[in-house]
């Protein structure tokens, strides 16, 4: 196939630099949210990834028809959007629970149509709005999950851009289920001949093991054992769900709302 | 199996935090020097791994009876040794390359028997010497390679301690060949039952998948487009030799020595 992807501005950039001058975007994946100053965003578009639970949360939300999610980076910040008198919904989520006080936390379950139709949502979590508040100078910022996949893969393939794929991961450490989705995402845009680095081809690989039963093969993890103890297995299995939404959440100022394709 | 290394007191201090209380040493990898900030080094005994090519140049080097090799952070460090006027050898690599002015870099050819033995070498690296400076609080500092991976794993298996394998990767970013390693090293120590974390799982994963065609499966990678782009595909080759060494290079002070078991 004919790359239309040359002569490529960005490719200096890259931390591996492996696949300079070799006239191809770039596909990269960021394993976490420490290692994002390895980067220069402004060079990609971003995808945010946190697949347990807050990016699949946020893409369930905006599906069902929330106007706004506003991603907010401390819980304080979260509060404060009820002093404003504003009619929001108010979600913080600090080690897999919902901080007491507030509406809800990011289980998927609270982002329904009946609860979050037309409303605005704000929105701190452990992991998941701290990637995509670092990756803030980023060309744009797409949130992923396995809800929405074939779509943002879709998408991503209509951009002529390098695209970064940030893995939210553990309190800025590496975790198996968002490089998973990575390597998935890796696979959808493999037709489209990126140039990817080592991180990518692992995560590609990771997939490639754990694809037929994602379920089984996460269990494996000791994040799922510390999820299992939250008791939040009916969150994990519905984020597991491939390609129920159709909508791709986009950063549009400091809210996340439905993009226009 | 028994396990015998129940009660570790480590365990809280995992930033994973998927294994509390279940009763066994950690065994972890941490896949780039950036996130060693994550782990309280103090408790682990850290495995130093750069694969192509510092750590198996130390092994070799130490197999082949250097003194000592000592490790610094700075090219001027090692120039400064210079003007000590002992009689030691110079080593520095930045970027793949020998840097201007020194006796030799980090390639394997240069810790010939015949150029080392008896010698002490000052040695200053991209990537293996900046992870090792990181881990200088760990209970202990051993230096790891295929050259030597299994007299390395029979001596860790006799240690009832938590164990950190530390990729050095590029320039402070994940890559395959040290993740691989460490992959290979979680495979001997199975039978160990240590509690592992995800990057464990994925190392491990990763060595599954290329254990039957290591050099095949690095070919694929960004970092062996690179290093071949630096003529160095003989070292590369060179450094995938699996146990023809027998000695563990283990930090002293501030130098590495050989260690007596």
């Amino acid at each position: 196939m004919i790359n239309k992807d040359s002569n490529s501005g960005h490719t200096e950039t890259s931390p591996l630099g492996g696949w300079e001058g070799l006239g191809s975007k770039g596909l990269e994946v960021c394993l976490t949210p420490a290692l994002l100053p390895l980067y220069k965003v402004e060079d990609y578009i971003v995808v945010v990834i946190d697949i347990f639970r807050a990016t699949s949360s946020i893409c369930y939300g905006i599906e069902n028809g929330a106007e706004a999610i506003i991603p907010v980076a401390q819980v304080e910040e979260c509060a404060a959007y009820r002093e404003k008198g504003f009619n929001y919904l108010l979600a913080a989520e600090r080690d897999g629970a919902v901080v007491s006080g507030f509406d809800f936390g990011n289980s998927p379950f609270s982002y329904t149509k009946e609860k979050v139709a037309g409303k605005t949502v704000v929105l701190t979590t452990t992991n998941g709005t701290h990637a995509l508040h670092l990756s803030i100078k980023a060309k744009r910022i797409v949130i992923g999950s396995f809800l929405n996949i074939t779509t943002l893969c879709n998408w991503l393939k209509t951009q002529d851009e390098n695209i970064l794929l940030v893995c939210a991961g553990w309190k800025n450490n590496f975790n198996l289920e968002d490089t998973l989705f990575a390597g998935a995402v890796v696979e959808q845009l493999k037709e489209r001949q990126y140039k990817t680095d080592d991180p990518a081809i692992a995560a590609n690989d990771l997939y490639q093991l754990a694809k037929d039963d994602l379920t089984g093969y996460l269990k494996k993890t000791s994040h799922s054992e510390r999820l299992k103890q939250l008791g939040i297995e009916e969150d994990i299995a519905f984020c597991l769900n491939v390609d129920i939404a159709t909508s791709i959440p986009v950063l549009d100022g400091d809210r996340l709302v439905k993009m226009e394709v």
